[in-house]
Formats: structure tokens, C-alpha cells, sequence
């Protein structure tokens, strides 16, 4: 299981496959551990919680995973429940289906079962993985609401709190298939401090943490870079299109494959890279001292 | 007639609005001179010439302009109609209509009619407008054929040689509505040295020859610069999607002006203000030679 130790997110934009080639769950599992991993499923985001975890019961076990089991959580008492909190603590790799990634930060936000993950990830080297609403949700900075109309419009998307599992990012899903490009255009020009990042459907950005970068899958990432960009969204009208001048786009197929530091990444992909790598683990230990402040205190 | 004496291009995404506001119909009209203005009509794009006619003669009409005609082209030898070219003489304002570009440059490209075009731009100072295939026709390389598909994938676009009323740029219509983001970014892919210019319907790119730019409508212009890309595009498979990195995405929405060589132009618009401004006047020079020799050869 060493391939595990390092700690890798899987962060899906929705429908990938789970009857036929199940490219992306396969990897799940194997950035778990291989298929005597303990596989856990937290399906918090959805309103049919049963429903999705027999879909994935039958998934991972078609893909020979013995030891798969669904972390039930009907209210947010459940994510102190030390019968759930032993699974989570014994698991190789977390699974967040899709649902409503609102849903799923008020379930467990803030929790001692969030803060279980974040030590999943950090120090036991677990895979996190999330699809779809369960991608959005990874990141510090989440996507809540938004519009996807033709073209950027301000105000017309808001971020919420997520996870954090991953900072300087907002992760969109169903990003190609929906045509999600305006939005995160628009959250983009809201919050030029964040990059973009669009994950089309059977797709995964694979986040190896602090070492590198892999996309997976049939669709692809798309990231948009703001950073150097003109803008106007400053002036113009709440609903008016902004003039957007200089954002980087980056299109990153299933194959790319970077690692933090090499002398062959493209130099403008840098900052996308350098934010899902090396500034995590910065990132996480301050995330880590809050949460023991809090949960000690 | 002062305005009309530069020369204006308006590239039209398609579907301009014909019966409301008509703002981009009644724009071509104030930049050919008013309605006291000749306009003409090129309907050759399409298979369908009589309709096209009726629906831009009503609305013209509707508009207040008396002398409105339309130019009918049923072959290739039309071109060379010396009651035809006398009509394009005295026009102040050239139309192209919607169809199929192809269609319109086997019936006219490289004609007496083509290069009477060039010279009612260059040196009569006409407005030259066309919308949807008629705006993909402007340009010197050609959007021709390519599949709207949810990545880009090489091999999946051609080009074909257009009216070179500008350089350096190839244009795509119904950009937004059509989600043609991932089309645009395959020819950018596979002819870095040209600028995607991606229109949305009943939006215009207004260029003031040699002059500057102005976007009016009620969508956007999207400009993707690859200049400065990293590409895998010459090493993937036929069909497969290349990685792409540091593509520079412009969003222009209505409202948007910029002269050639003014202060307040961020400096990555500058490649595509220079393309579409100062760079017309060389081409066109060389343009018009080559048509002289050609013709009076």
C-alpha cells in the first residue's frame, strides 16, 4: 500500500462510470490500497442516501472490494458517533458521492468527522475522493449557487465554505457537458484570487499531495487563471457581463501528468500547480492547529 | 457621411435581431451613411436567396432605408454582371446573410465582385456586414468544417480560404448559444499563428479600419490567443484532445471600444487590436496587388 501513504484526493465531475470500463473507481481503489482496502462511502450530500450506496455497493464490489461499508449520517450528531468515527479512522479511501455539496457542508462542516478526514488525508495517506457535488465540496473555497447562463454575469454566483482539502481553487463539475464555462468565468472574475477549475463528467483531477498532479478519465480539467487579467467587473452592473481581458486557460487531457518541481512543466501552469501541491500542506496545518484548537479547547 | 469614409467591418454572431430593437441593423445602417444610405445585399451563402431578401428588405424597409437592393448572384458568372458590379459601385453598405460560408466563396471568392468588395472597404469606405456564415467569410482563413464536440479534438476542424477583408483570425458564430468554446479551441490548436474570434448571436465585432474596435450587441466576443501556448497538439492522435496551456482568453462584452494605439488598451488585447486594425491596411495592400495582377494580367 505505499502508493496510499503519500495521501491522494480524486476530485470526479460526476457520472463517471460505474457498470462498464469504471476506469475512475478502479483508481479510486487503488490509490486506496488495492482491493483489501477498507472503502468507505459517505453519501451526506444526497437526499437518497441508500439509493447511492447501492450504487456504489455494487460498484466496488464488482471491483472485488470486500471491506466497503456506507458511513451513514442522517443529522449532524451522527458525525460524533463513535461507531462511525472507528470506520472513518480505519479507512483507506473515502468516497463523496454527489448530491448537494450545501447539503454536505452542513452536515458535517466543522465536525470531528471533518477533522477525521483531513487526518485521513494528511497523516495516514488515505484517498479522498468526491464526484460532483462531492468534488466541489473538497476545496476551502466552494462553488454554492450559480447560474450557468451564456455568458459571465456578476452576481451571479456565490462560494460557501468547504472542506479545504485543497485551498486556492473552486471546483466545478459537469463542467463541459453542462457548459459551465461562463460561471466559472464569473467566479474567476469575482474572486481572481482563486483558480478555476472545471472537471468535465467521467473525469478526475487525481491531487498526489504536495508531489504532483495526473488527470484520468474521458473527459477533461479545464483550469482558468486570472490572476494577471483585466477586468471590469469592479464597474459594471450586478447581472452585466464583465470585460475580461488576459485569462489563462489551461486544458489538461486524460494523461497529463505533472510532478511539483520537474523542469517540464510549462511555466504557466505552475501557479495552478503549485497550489494543489506544495501549498497544501502549509495550508493543512493551519487547518489542522484550528481544528485542535477548536476541538481541544 | 464622415463615418462611412474609414471603412468599417461589422461580424455579425447570427440571429441579429430583425423585427424589435434591431441594433445591430440599424448600427450597420448609421455606419453606411444613414438611410439615405445604398444597401445592398449578398444572399450567395445561402439556397434560399429569395427569403433571405424578403426578411432583410423588410427590415431595412422597417429601418427607413429607400435604396435597398438586393444583388442576385444564381452562379458563378453573375460575378462578372456588369449591372450587378455597377450596383456594388454605388453601395455604402455591403450585407452578407447567413447560409453556408462555403457556398459563398465558391460563388464569388476570387471574382470581379470579391475584389469590387475589397475596394468599397478599402477605398470607398463602405460597411461591410455579415452574419453567421457571412461573418465567417471575412476573414482570409476560413472556419470551414468543424464538429462542435464537449473537448477539442485534433483533426476534427478545416479551414478554407475566405474574403480577406481582415488577417490573422478566424471567426466563429452562434459562439455561445452553439457552445462552440471547444472548436474554436481545436483551430486555435492546430494554427496557433491565427486568433479565434468566437461571436455571439445578435452581437457584432465592429472594426474601424485601421482604427480601432467596438463590440455592440446582447451577447460577447471571445478572442483565444495561443501564441504563447505549450501544445501536445502535434503529438496526439487524430481524434484525441491535446493538452493545452496558457491559452489567453478575451471576453468582450457589448460597450467594449478600443482605438489602435491608445493608452487604455491592456497590453494582451494588444495582438488581437493590431491584427484586426493595423495589420488590414498591409494585407490589403498586398490583397489588392495580387487581385490587379490577377485581374489585368
Amino acid at each position: 500500500m505505499s502508493a496510499a501513504k503519500q495521501g491522494h484526493l480524486m476530485i470526479i465531475g460526476g457520472h463517471e462510470d460505474r457498470s462498464e470500463d469504471m476506469t475512475i473507481l478502479q483508481r479510486f481503489i487503488d490509490l486506496s490500497g488495492g482491493s483489501d482496502a477498507n472503502i468507505v462511502v459517505i453519501s451526506a450530500a444526497s437526499r437518497v442516501p441508500d439509493d447511492m450506496w447501492a450504487m456504489y455497493d455494487q460498484a466496488f464490489g464488482t471491483l472485488g472490494v470486500e471491506n466497503r461499508v456506507h458511513l451513514e449520517m442522517n443529522s449532524r450528531l451522527d458525525t460524533s458517533n463513535s461507531a462511525i468515527l472507528d470506520k472513518l479512522a480505519a479507512a483507506d479511501g473515502i468516497f463523496f458521492t454527489g448530491g448537494d455539496q450545501k447539503r454536505l457542508l452542513a452536515n458535517i462542516g466543522g465536525t470531528p468527522f471533518d477533522a477525521a478526514i483531513h487526518s485521513a488525508y494528511v497523516q495516514r495517506g488515505a484517498c479522498i475522493a468526491g464526484t460532483s457535488a462531492g468534488a466541489s465540496a473538497m476545496s476551502g473555497h466552494m462553488l454554492a449557487t450559480g447560474r450557468a447562463g451564456l455568458q459571465p454575469e456578476k452576481g451571479t454566483v456565490s462560494l460557501g465554505a468547504g472542506l479545504g482539502l485543497l485551498h486556492g481553487v473552486v471546483i466545478d463539475q459537469h463542467f463541459s457537458e453542462r457548459h459551465r464555462l461562463a460561471r466559472l468565468l464569473t467566479v474567476v472574475a469575482q474572486n481572481p484570487y482563486l483558480l478555476g477549475v472545471g472537471i468535465d463528467e467521467d473525469t478526475a483531477l487525481i491531487v498526489k499531495r504536495g508531489a504532483g498532479i495526473e488527470v484520468c478519465g474521458q473527459g477533461a480539467v479545464t483550469v482558468l487563471d486570472g490572476h494577471a487579467m483585466f477586468s471590469t467587473m469592479a464597474d459594471v452592473s450586478s447581472g452585466d457581463c464583465p470585460q475580461l481581458v488576459d485569462v489563462r486557460l489551461h486544458l489538461l487531457p486524460p494523461g497529463t501528468h505533472y510532478s511539483a518541481g520537474a523542469s517540464n512543466v510549462p511555466a504557466a501552469l505552475l501557479p495552478f500547480l503549485n497550489t494543489v501541491t506544495r501549498a497544501i500542506a502549509d495550508h493543512e496545518a493551519d487547518h489542522k492547529a484550528d481544528h485542535k484548537d477548536r476541538h481541544e479547547a
